[in-house]
């Protein structure tokens, strides 16, 4: 392919994604394909003399547009979003054409530096405290993913906890063999901290460092962390001669958006390490993966200003509701040093002064891969193009569509009921029975949410059937007092306040469907019995 | 940006990159800015309201041109290439466009199973044995880097040995509490193994896993890892209590392209656990991230067979020479349960059939991070446009061109010696000091040795500094032994034989000006001295 094959190729391939934003609508959201259906439509094997563009180009359309649910379609209510911008993909298109393994300053001094002013830019976007910043001792980077930014800090606090730990008993005057044995031991007694509404990403990052994960009840309805559930957690664990040493806080968990309590969190971590002063500090760390967007507005600004009195570390998503196609995981520590002495291979005789002031940053010490895109490129094409207030506007507006969907929900009290206080544009509900039913089942509490999540489960289950909105169904608490829920988000470029309100539209006749197959098959089940009565 | 602004944004990128691409040449190809540079460039800070893409445009030109080092331009011969290509491109614009955080297989179904194909077929391509494709118990997955795609397998290799060591200890009637002690002593002592050439990836993925790495010691000049080395280093391991577990063996490694023997490392592990039926299977992997592209060529389609008599796993990046711009590293193994069982959250209960069988595959559970980008696109571009024929003949032009590149180097034995076989189109080779010199000190091993790496080095940063070429200085070897030497390698697309010979004269010229400015200090030394003398 040439420069000007090349030209002709990309004005057809723009011409496709310009087609495909314009009419996305049009498309049913949820692909239907059955596993394995792209084997029978591709034949096997490279071909031995190159094909052209126009022959490849056919084959998106045939081929991979039924296997794709459409993420930017305004009827994509489901998960949270997965913002793309038209800015975004002209990043990704520069970060190809300059592709470069920049792994460290020199590769490529315009890929480490471009992102270093383009995350304190964003770090003042969201009000983050200068804690956060490249101008102090901290810094921010960008991940793939939330989840790779918590493996990421997991690594660091696990080392930071065990230097300090050594460091301590080489003051204690412990031989080496003894330190060696008291730092084994300590590895396996690590403990990893999470809520039991955080996200399965603390899980797993527990599981690649090798160390305990144990999650923390919240109470249900509340789904929040806060201090007095730590301080027993952390209790518990000592009784149990383990130890805490990381602990993931959640800004908008995954099933219900809810925020932890920073303030009583970061109370009872001082308290704690108030009363043990020679326990290295436990490192907490706030996933506000998807809910992160929304400090770009004035009415969230106070959050983060509670963080840097516990917070080791912060990490949001631009690709989530902030307009940058995936990837674009904005993490922020208070010490960047934390990070480089944990994965930065070069002995420490071979560090200079340049990395220490800050003056050049070698990321992939901040990371767990050596090489990187240029990604700050799309970061920053996204916040110039938008500007401060269009990146507000586009945040406001989920969250104002989503009220309208609130009141619309609670306007119909017979059908259903919000489980969840609603936040950041997310709106958690169920469905009640039938209302003959409801009334039969009413005082038998186990019963009535018993029924309720049947219905909810097949209310779920039928929308996406459908194909016209994708929503996701989430259970809440566990055993018999878990709660299946519905959620809905709606945070893409091209939703609008009718999407949701035909969306509850939707929602509400499959209620009807539902609550009428369900009195039929009761209908049916009193008809058999008297049947067989009668035999 | 509306659709009709981005029409208009992208086919005015499309020319800038189209420009890039046709004039690179024209471009120095090193950066020399100093750190910084950028922040005095761009003014802190978001504006408040969104830019014009003419604007934002301009400074793509006027502030990141300046601060690039061009890998793609045929002047580039450091490190590895890092291919871009137009198709690779197209790629990843659509991968933007259809943005979806595609954790498992519903999230969209085509980007789970055209990568399953595109590695399928690219396994085909490098004649990988059918052990690794995922028709049988293996599979592909395309992960952002090796040195991620080493952190994967480490985990696993880990995780398989401790389970398997469990199986053991149940077996043997072990309590509970035993057993966790005894795993608990494991984890200790567990080692990856590599050898002194290998990449760095080993020992970053090593301290991420929270297990101890060595090296073993290869022999100067050869490079290689063998069966023998491997054994003795088992050896030694085992008298000190350590438990091997791991082993990274490379397909051209990093500062010399040399190829680990896999025969008799093959041998020696086979005979390790004929020897030891109790010991679980220390993990093999081989790492191919620059070379494995060479597997393409029919005279190099031997060396994978015998990798299924002892690697657990291989990976290579096409984002190194096989035309497709970065990410894009493809990690096989042998058995895709060994990923899973590591690094599946999902508790087992919940998986299905439909994963065991192969028919839906949830790549979150064969990497670190959770979500992913649509990358086979581009790989699918790249392999199609390109055609079987297309991609042999890149690599092979490479090859070609490095030949006539040692020939030049051999063809002038006084200023050029080569220390290690040129292998996958990379040279290596030291200066020699100026004849006089070289004269003098001609019998004293170390002293020639160490004028030789002062000049070698002095060339190296001389022809950096100019910026004609770029080309990479290595260390070979440790301490009095080592040898500073030059790799010379070039991979791109853009790359002819003129480039090579071009290169040759601006090196061979470089050493003339070293020797030159090195018999200058000498004499004005001599002279010094002799004034001295005269005082």
């Amino acid at each position: 392919m040439d420069s000007s094959q090349f030209r002709q190729a990309a004005h057809a391939a723009i011409d496709q994604i310009i087609d495909y934003y314009d009419n996305i609508e049009a498309r049913p959201v949820l692909s239907n394909v059955e596993p394995g259906y792209l084997r029978e439509l591709i034949p096997p094997g490279i071909p031995q003399t190159g094909e052209k563009w126009e022959d490849i180009q056919k084959d998106i359309e045939a081929k991979i547009m039924p296997g794709l649910t459409h993420w930017q379609s305004p009827n994509f209510l489901a998960f949270f979003p997965a913002n793309s911008s038209f800015p975004g993909i002209l990043g990704d298109m520069y970060s190809g054409a300059f592709t470069c393994a920049a792994f460290n300053w020199q590769c490529s001094p315009a890929v480490t530096e471009l992102e270093t002013i383009v995350l304190d830019n964003v770090a003042r976007l969201i009000h983050l405290p200068e804690d956060y910043h490249s101008t102090g001792e901290g810094g921010g980077v960008i991940q793939g993913t939330a989840s790779e930014a918590i493996v990421t800090v997991v690594v660091a606090a696990r080392d930071r906890y065990i230097a300090r730990s050594k460091e301590q008993w080489v003051a204690e005057g412990l031989t080496e063999d003894q330190i060696e044995e008291k730092v084994c031991t300590l590895r396996g007694r690590l403990v990893a901290l999470e809520s039991d509404q955080a996200h399965s990403a603390t899980k797993k990052a527990a599981i690649i460092a090798g160390v305990r994960c144990e999650s923390i009840e919240t109470v249900m309805g509340h789904f929040t962390l806060n201090g007095d559930l730590l301080t027993r957690k952390i209790e518990d664990l000592e009784k149990r001669g383990l130890v805490p040493f990381y602990l993931t806080v959640t800004l908008g968990t995954t099933p219900t958006c809810a925020t932890d309590d920073f303030a009583s969190i970061s109370t009872a971590l001082s308290t704690y390490h108030t009363a043990n002063p020679t326990k290295p500090k436990i490192w907490a760390h706030v996933d506000a993966a998807y809910a992160g967007a929304a400090l770009v507005l004035p009415e969230y600004s106070h959050i983060p200003s509670i963080w840097p009195t516990f917070a080791d570390s912060f990490d949001f998503n631009m690709h989530k509701w902030l307009l940058t196609n995936f990837d674009c995981s904005c993490l922020y520590v208070k010490r960047r040093r934390d990070l480089i002495d944990a994965l930065s291979i070069t002995p420490s005789y071979l560090r200079n002064e340049y990395s220490d002031r800050g003056l050049v940053t070698d990321y992939r010490d901040w990371q767990i891969p050596l090489g990187r895109r240029f990604r700050s490129l799309k970061a920053w094409f996204v916040t110039r193009t938008f500007g401060v207030d269009g990146m507000r506007a586009h945040v406001k507006k989920a969250i104002d569509i989503a009220e309208v969907f609130t009141e619309l929900l609670e306007a119909d009290r017979q059908k259903f009921e919000l489980v969840a206080k609603p936040a950041f544009a997310l709106n958690v509900f169920r469905i009640y029975p039938p209302p003959k039913v409801a009334k039969a089942v009413e005082d038998d509490e186990k019963e009535f949410r018993r029924k309720c999540n049947e219905v909810t489960k097949k209310v779920a289950d039928r929308i996406n059937k459908e194909g016209k909105i994708f929503i996701t169904s989430t259970v809440l608490g566990k055993g018999d007092e878990s709660i299946t829920a519905i959620r809905v988000v709606a945070g893409s470029q091209s939703v609008q306040v009718h999407h949701l309100e035909e969306a509850f539209k939707i929602i509400s006749d499959a209620v009807d469907a539902v609550w009428k197959e369900d009195l039929m098959a009761q209908e049916s089940a009193i008809k058999d019995q008297i049947e067989l009565q009668a035999v």
